[in-house]
Order: structure tokens, then C-alpha cells, then sequence
């Protein structure tokens, strides 16, 4: 029988059929709607019912969620989910397909997903890192995914450093899209330097990651300043894990060696062996906008044992 | 046959007899000599041959070692022995005892002993920090050593950290042994408040730590201030891998709770998720100083397969 996934994540939610070999056959996607958990979960289940054939039930359901509690099926809390406690999405969606629902947090089907079918083929560990509205990440540790003793780990944008002002900010504050955007704010604020964005309409993590593809001198720099932080994250995760790979994804991993360049160099200048680096251990997601879809997919395979 | 066990340690070098099953028999131990290799390689089989019953040959002789990459059997480099580079230590033990030789980085083997015979029992992932000149660490995850891809993992004692000054610093040099005595003489020549400190011959972890301990108030704030760092680093590992336990040992796990309610506090106000965090995370080694000597045993029964 076959299998439905779903990518329930911050900014879009996506829906797929897929073979019982975990092979896509058909998705669908939306913005995720914001309001009352009620209300989204009905247009959840609609945009899931448009890729069931006809006459068709599925065998299970793989539901990639964002938050380090993912796995137990509800959602407890998310920043991206404002106004969500505690909300029992797996027994829902378990009821709505008549079905078993197998959930886990996205990132960690996203690592799953790379190793199996992606830029972490044969390696490990295997790490996953995606960076976008926040951070998040998963391990692949002796073939299978690590998720440590309440299912809670790996949270990577949650390494924490202290800044020279005296706060102390996580990894996420320093090197996603969010932060990308409050960097450049602050930059725009603080100086006169000119820069396209002091007409844009809108700075977030895209304007900025586009002005500074585009040349844009405040906006390169600030994406240099998340790439140092990031490097000095992942400074941390190959000292603890010693990686064969990681794999990056996320939208704001796709500015690619301008956001890696600086990351390289740090990793590069404080790693205590050299023997912990080498030069394909950073790699780009091979998976797109579908890795989660595809981890939730070979997710409730695996659950169907 | 019984097993030959030698901690090869940066201040202290034991060597120890073990039953088959582990038991120790007969130990030994002297300072770590100083000086060119062949002497001290010398010195440490003179130590060796001193617990071996007279007649004995070992079946297997396990080796604790400092450094990342002991699990090669070289001392490749570490900061504790100046002047050693790309020592073949193993294959020199293994000639002069005719026995197969297993070594490991020293605090991998602890965390073994303690998951296996101390205060990691039935604890996974279990992790073991030493904090003592240096900061190490091993990880037990899934019943099995951790080490990663090369066998470089984990190493905690790098976790970096950027200071107001601009320095990026590892963990190790704010939170170790080390730290304790450069942080004492920073504050001591940047001020003039007193302290007992101030008339002491030597100002290193070890006195630094006794005054705390007799409530000398500045090195009270210099083992709080490292208690705070190493809490920092403690989040970023419980973050990674979401730890069942967390064994503390080394000379300055020894100061307990003046050094853990600071490292408390900051993990308690820096988790992303209460459910990382229970009251019995943080755990005092229970073998002491033999639990090198002991994970080295262990080590080297497993590798008779």
C-alpha cells in the first residue's frame, strides 16, 4: 500500500503520494495558513486528500513538523507556530486517513532523507543542517538517525554564544534568514553606508540574501557575518561528531559559497586537528524543497516495519 | 589471560594488572616524566613490567591517551606533551609486552568505565567530561563508543566561544583547570581586591580551587565564572545529543557545587526545551582517578573480541 507524506513547515505545507517503494507519485503544496490550530489542520487534511487517487487509503502517514518535539506526535510549541500549545496533530491526522501517523521533527527527516537518497549517500555520520526562517538539524550516527534520549536531539541552532554587548544569542539568532534580516536592519540603522535596501520594501532573509547575490557591499557583509557565526557552529558539530558529511539545506544555504566562503575559513582557522576537516565535508542539499517530503515518506515506510 | 592497563596521563602516569573479567589486581603510578620520547616510553614499561606477576604475560594491553587521535596508537601532538610529534607509542608497548596493544583517547576510555562500571550505568546517550588541564570528552550512544568518522570524536573541550575582547576561545581555556589559574592572576593584577591568592607561591586550578573551597571571594568568582562557561558548553551538548547523563570528572569536577549551581544556572536559563533538562543530568564521577585505568581494561577485553 501506498504511503502519504506531509511537510507541515513554518512558511509552507506540502503534501505528496508515494509508492510503497517511497517513490513520489503525486504532491501538492500551499503557504502554511496562519490562525487557530483547528482551522489550519482542516486545510492541512484538504491539501493531503488532493493527492490521494481516488479510492485510494494510505498505508501510513509520514508528517515531517517543526520543534524538537515533534516525534511525540503533538505540537507543543514552535516559534513558527504562534499560538499553538500542546496540539495532539498526529492523533488528527491519524483519525482523518484512517491510518497511522508517524511524525517526527522536519530536520530529522530531512538528514534521513539525504542519507538515503541524497548528498549523505554511504556516509557517517551523517549530519544535516537546514537554515532558513530558523536552524535546525539532524544526525545520521552507525545508519540510523540519532535523536539521543527523549527523542529531542540534534538542535544545532541552539548553540549558544555570548556577544560582545553581553547577550547571549543561539546560532539561529546569528546565521538564518531571520537573523539576516535583523542584521541588515541594524546595519541600515546604525550607518549611512548606501545600499539597495535602504529602498526595499521588505528586509528579511530574502531581500537581503538577493541583494547581496546581487553585489549589494552591506548586504555581502552581513551575509559574510552570518557565515562567520555558522562556521563557528560548525566548528562546534565536528569537534563533537566528526562528520563525514554535512549536508546544508534551506533557503538561505542556497546563497551558496557566499554565506560558505566565510564558514570555510573559520572552520579552517580553529579546528584543533586538521585531520577533522576535508575539502567535500560541506555539501549542498540534493533534495530541494521535497527533502522533507521524502524523509517523512521513507519515515512511515520504516514505521510499517 | 589477564590484561595489562596503562593511563598515560599529561600530570600522573598508572599502570595497572586486571583479571580477565576486568578486576583489578595490581596498580602502580609515578608523575608523568618529562623529556624526549625513548625516555619516557622507557619509564613507562619500567612502571608497566612492576605490576605484572612474575611469570605473567598479558593477554592484551590497553592504553589511555591524551589527544584525539591516540586511537591511531600515535601521539600524533598534544598539549601536555611538548616536544612529542608522531609517536608510535602503541607498537613500541606492543614489543616490549609481546601482546596485542588497544589504544584510545583518554576520556573516551572513561566514558566507557563509567557507562559500563560507574555512574553512567544504564544511562544512553551517556557523555563523561574530564575537566582538569584540558577538557576532553567521550560519548557512549546506542550501547557503543562514539568516535566518529576518523575516531577524532568527541571533543568538547573546542567548543569556541568569541569574547568581548574579539579572542574566539575554546571551552578548555575558560573552564578548565588552566583557566582557573590564568583568570585568578587576570583579576589579580587587574585589581586590588584581596584575596589569599595573592601571597600564594603558585597560582594554578589546584590552589585557585582550595581557595574557593576555604571561601576566598575572588577565586570564588573565578570558579564561577567557569562554571558559567562550562554551563554554556553544557548546553550546546545537551542541545546535540539530548543526554540521558552527563558524568563529570577531573581534578576540577572536584570542586562540585561551587562550579556546577553556576553551570546549573545557565543551563537552566539557556534550554530551548525543559524537557532536556532533568535534576539528575549532571552526574561526579564515580571511579576517580582510576577511570582511565579501568575504561583501558575494558578497551582492551573487548578488542580479544
Amino acid at each position: 500500500m501506498a504511503l502519504l507524506a506531509i511537510d507541515f513547515g513554518g512558511t509552507r505545507t506540502r503534501a505528496a503520494w508515494f509508492s510503497p517503494e517511497a517513490a513520489l507519485q503525486a504532491r501538492a503544496e500551499m503557504a502554511t495558513p496562519s490562525g487557530p490550530a483547528d482551522a489550519v489542520i482542516a486545510r492541512l487534511i484538504e491539501l493531503a486528500q488532493s493527492v490521494i487517487p481516488p479510492g485510494e487509503r494510505p498505508a501510513a502517514v509520514g508528517v515531517s513538523a517543526p520543534g524538537p518535539q515533534a516525534h511525540t506526535g503533538r505540537i507543543l510549541h514552535a516559534p513558527t507556530l504562534p499560538g499553538w500549545h500542546d496540539v495532539p496533530l498526529a492523533a488528527r491526522l491519524a483519525g482523518a486517513f484512517d491510518a497511522p501517523v508517524a511524525m517526527e521533527n522536519d530536520a530529522n527527516l530531512a538528514a534521513l532523507a539525504e542519507y538515503q537518497r541524497g548528498a549523505a549517500a554511504g556516509c557517517d555520520p551523517a549530519l544535516y543542517l537546514t537554515i532558513s526562517t530558523g536552524i535546525g538539524g539532524g544526525a545520521i550516527l552507525g545508519g540510523r538517525l540519532f535523536t539521543g534520549w527523549r527523542g529531542l536531539a540534534i538542535e544545532p541552532g541552539h548553540i549558544k554564544f555570548p556577544l560582545p554587548d553581553g547577550r547571549i544569542l543561539s546560532l539561529e539568532d546569528l546565521a538564518s534568514g531571520t537573523a539576516l534580516g535583523r542584521m541588515a536592519r541594524e546595519r541600515l540603522a546604525a550607518g549611512s553606508v548606501p545600499s539597495s535596501l535602504r529602498t526595499a520594501a521588505v528586509i528579511d532573509g530574502k531581500t537581503v540574501g538577493t541583494a547581496a547575490m546581487a553585489g549589494d557591499a552591506l548586504a555581502t557583509a552581513v551575509v559574510q557575518e552570518a557565515g562567520q557565526w555558522l562556521g563557528l557552529g560548525l566548528v562546534c558539530l565536528i569537534h563533537l561528531f566528526n562528520p563525514q558529511v554535512i549536508v546544508l539545506g534551506g533557503s538561505v544555504a542556497r546563497l551558496g559559497e557566499l554565506l560558505l566562503n566565510p564558514a570555510r575559513q573559520v572552520i579552517a582557522g580553529y579546528l584543533t586537528d586538521p585531520a577533522f576537516n576535508h575539502p567535500d565535508l560541506l555539501r549542498p542539499s540534493q533534495l530541494g524543497d521535497d527533502v522533507c517530503l521524502i524523509g517523512a515518506a521513507l519515515y512511515a515506510q520504516a514505521s510499517l516495519g
